[in-house]
């Protein structure tokens, strides 16, 4: 594993909880050997999470013949150099979103890795949340038939902030709330939804001096005919993590929010909506956990995402499509390099895939 | 009184119903007249509310010296006839919305209007719910500091119907989802955020064989540097009367969500969304009706917009800031067209006004 | 009409709107005199409402032979005697809820007036919200199967005032939050669940000095073996008019709340709960009023129940079941002083009807 | 560890993850023993969970010298003799809720435990809530003011089966829905308001041949002149594991709803429901997670609850107040023993305690 912050945090505990809760698990997770640059909390991290060794170059990670995933939770620029390697070097990788920084970088990542024959997969983990697998399920039995809308935003409030954080540096992060949480919206758009056809789109920067995106606003068409919104913004007080999305078809309507992420809005129809407590023993995930009612966290995603990509491994399966390859990886940064494009050009940007 | 269907029937309640409640009233208003093309129909309607009078020719209306103020409900193809008209015959003016099909219709009614020294209103009514009228006040007071962004979208689920109405039709309704439904999210963001100056937008319809929009979707720009987006649709099943917004500022976030009309969300700052069940003595409005808690409809809008004017003709008041005029509804209508443009062009396109 | 205060101006507002809105009206309502003590503000009130008389004395509305209705919306101690001597002078009556101070004097008044012939109506008007109707045709339906809870509330937050106040004097008022807010709650228990067999109750007076209840918790078991709980109280904050109240029964659960009237809670078997924002064509009493998702309020609950009553003096029917008669009036009270004695006993009362 | 089901695989999780969550956690879990009656069922869970020994009887469990901590995750049956003799054998005993089948079991163990001079906590996991914590904390500080109401319901669905469980046998549970899912509202009402001095309750068995209750309702008085309600069911179709609870003071109101156990609704004063989404830093709990509006679940209650316990054993500091000791067993059991003694006497029951 590169990284034992946030990310590094959140993987780390999914390993260790897949082991014994989504018993029996295709492989035992096997924590070898952790990097990160400050050799001191390098070593409090492999102390404290238990791995058996800890290094400060993630070299070493790729030389380690006995690591045979490779778990990038790193910040943006430092994505594709060890991804790259570990996946020449013959290990699985697992890379934390955005793959790249730009679509060029991401579809460099994809291609090396994909060329040495290994598993990949962009740790996009809200495809892991319960209820959007409920509702992928759902739009794939037909239960809202034709989609119409898709309408997506990715609401935080810590902007405002002179802290400095990697993330507001354009070296680093590639672009800001865009990189950041709009493609986490992106990819469920994908996922949910379809190919994005066009964007246009204008951002923000309110923070005085900064180089990335504070906010952005996008007009999106789909594919399939559908077309709707997606947004995302550091600047919208009193909301914490508010990812949330409506689809509307022809037969229906489903909603979410990630502050309840354990509901998914249902209309049958137009009945109005209900709220599925998304939590039944048929509900996706849910054989692993507890009696309907006994709400599960955010944390529980990379559980579920985890063991997706062991899964994978031990069985030789395709990570796609409920997990998200390189290749997935790749498309929502040609999305979000297309809203940067609309941004500047004031013209509506059409994708291409290469 | 021009139309005796459904917003006929809600003007006439909101005269009927301020004379009484909003006590005393500036101006006892008089049912004199009321016109509508079919015989029978008008007739019955000037029994059931009260007219003394009923025709079913428009100049009818104009001529009757009686008539001091020409309430027009009709279609939006008999809005700059009949207006222009009454104005010019010395009436004021009350027109339902949008104002003209285009803005160069738009254009010529206000000019025509205001030339003829009248007292003039667009009926955008939602600007009289109690709530909205806060979240202005709150505004105005400077408790949402700068603000950021504006997200409005209004929703509703019936536009798959064979039935021929004439919001289908191009020559009556100028548009579709986007005159009748988006403008009233365009007056709202002017009227509590400010100017918009460019937006960029796709349009679509769904339905075989109309030649209207079904929906559209926007990203809006506004002159103090706001960004958001705007969106109506007609299939968004589920959505009954979804006429929701949220407005994010340095200062804190509201949130409006029309069916739940005597509710407006607010952040104070980051603290998180507070219920303000829109109702005390103090909140705009209440003064006329009950205690707390005992809460109000859709209808009432129309009884606070009337009662503005009424104020307005009887003291000879300004109809703005709080009432919209004539141009306003010119200006939505510029919002309007420039979306309809920018669908069609591809093109973020700027707004400039006459 | 006697009363031209809160309830007064609730229901002259009712007698106007049902003529025109619940078109055509079986009975086409004449103002005809109004009564109150304070001879100036009667005189306004008349002025106002447009009663075509205006009188200080009770006596003289029932002295009057144009007066076919009696309206009752007086304080507590000013049902019995001056309903009582209306009926007896053959006119048809409504009355305020609580019908009387105590069971004996609503049993009282339910007597005489049913002897004199005339219809009669305990003015529960929420039993004329849509979302209650609705709620009572769907058990009616058995979609609710076996009831086996009932839990309802009726939380108010005013209590702590030194104002001098009616309501808050046992002589006045019989009772507190009691006659007030929970003979409505006991009322609807009755509606939707029916008979109440016994209670088990405690009372609280929070205000130093005040002689009637502020708040009463209770245990209620009803004659079909359902059980549940029945509160009120005026020591709520944040709670301005929440009464609501939850069914589950075998087949389903619904649930309710006054602030957000216009929708009633469904849960179909196990299903989770479905937001019915009860508002279309076929929703009860919407036959009248507007396009679905264009909500209505409080106030409404007047019109339905006063064109409830007319339709059954013009066609000579019932007013039971959906509206309340004065046994019905007399039954609640019955609740309310089996409540008051169990508080005082500490014993669980049976009740028992004359 | 005593039990390897639903409440074994909680508490498992919750020592496993609190060794590195919680870090430095002031002890280092060590899983030496479970115990089971079933030998396969039990050396699957030994292998699953990492325990070093297995074995089927617990008696291998209380004479093993490296066992210092005994977790007893029966059936209420078998809460008594085991957690007695672990504790009596010099170990430190956390058990399930309900401590005891009765007042006077409850009574025998805590006497028993708390001769040994062990430290002991009955696992009411739901004071491990950081929303409940919050509540506990904002009621310390005064915010709420004097409190004048508490209503809390545990609601459940599952009830109508024919399924044969030992929740549904007097002999093992001791009773019903109020062993189960009353004794955590009671446990909540102690440790938010205070002592309950009396109970009037009725409680029903809708399930044929069953010999618990499926359901109880009951008025309850608090020392502190505090009145309400406590309520349980599990017959309640759409409630998944609804324990929901509201507290009204002079100074303001909260309300929680187990079913979204990351908000608190808390009402300043009058102010109305703000939802505070409880996931600040400066939230308890929350120095061990993630960054705000990145929710936890059901599960992460038993973490902190075995953190605390681990802590009061490491540092010898009390159990109470936040945790709930053996006493608090015994006083929930208490207030359980005369709830039915009321249900059956139908007088209202004074508690006292020995």
């Amino acid at each position: 594993m590169l990284g034992y912050a946030f990310m590094g945090k959140a993987h780390v505990n999914g390993y260790k909880t897949l082991a014994y809760m989504t018993w029996p698990s295709p492989l035992e997770p096997r924590l070898v050997s952790i990097a990160g640059r400050n050799a001191d909390a390098v070593a409090e991290a492999a102390a404290r999470y238990g791995f058996e060794r800890h290094v400060t170059d993630w070299r070493e990670l790729v030389a380690d013949p006995e690591v045979q995933l490779f778990d990038n939770g790193g910040p943006n620029d430092a994505h594709a150099e060890p991804t790259i390697a570990a996946a020449e070097a013959g290990k699985h990788v697992i890379c934390e979103k955005p793959l790249g920084r730009t679509a060029d970088e991401s579809h460099e990542i994809w291609q090396r890795v994909a060329a040495a024959g290994v598993k990949h997969m962009t740790a996009f983990n809200y495809r892991f949340v319960p209820a959007v697998r409920l509702a992928r399920e759902m739009i794939d039995r037909g239960e809202l038939g034709d989609i119409r809308h898709f309408r997506g935003r990715y609401l935080q409030e810590w902007g405002a902030t002179s802290a400095e954080v990697w993330r507001f540096d354009r070296d680093a992060a590639g672009s800001g709330a865009l990189g950041d949480l709009g493609a986490h919206v992106i990819d469920l758009a994908r996922y949910l939804v379809g190919e994005i056809e066009s964007v246009a789109a204008s951002t923000r920067t309110f923070y005085p001096g900064r180089d990335v995106d504070d906010a952005f606003e996008s007009v999106v068409e789909f594919a399939n005919g559908a077309v709707g919104t997606i947004e995302a913004s550091r600047f919208a007080p009193g909301r914490k993590n508010a990812f949330s999305w409506e689809i509307n078809g022809s037969e229906g309507s489903i909603a979410f929010d990630l502050e309840r992420l354990n509901e998914l809005q249902w209309s049958e129809g137009t009945k109005g909506f209900r709220t599925i407590l998304v939590s039944e023993a048929e509900h996706p995930f849910w054989q692993w956990w507890w009696p309907h009612g006994h709400m599960i966290g955010w944390e529980h995603t990379f559980v579920h995402e985890l063991r997706h990509l062991l899964d994978a491994i031990a069985n030789d399966t395709d990570v796609a499509p409920h997990g998200a390859t390189f290749e997935d990886g790749y498309r929502a940064a040609e999305v979000c390099d297309a809203i940067l494009r609309s941004a500047g050009s004031g013209a509506r940007e059409r994708i291409t895939y290469r």
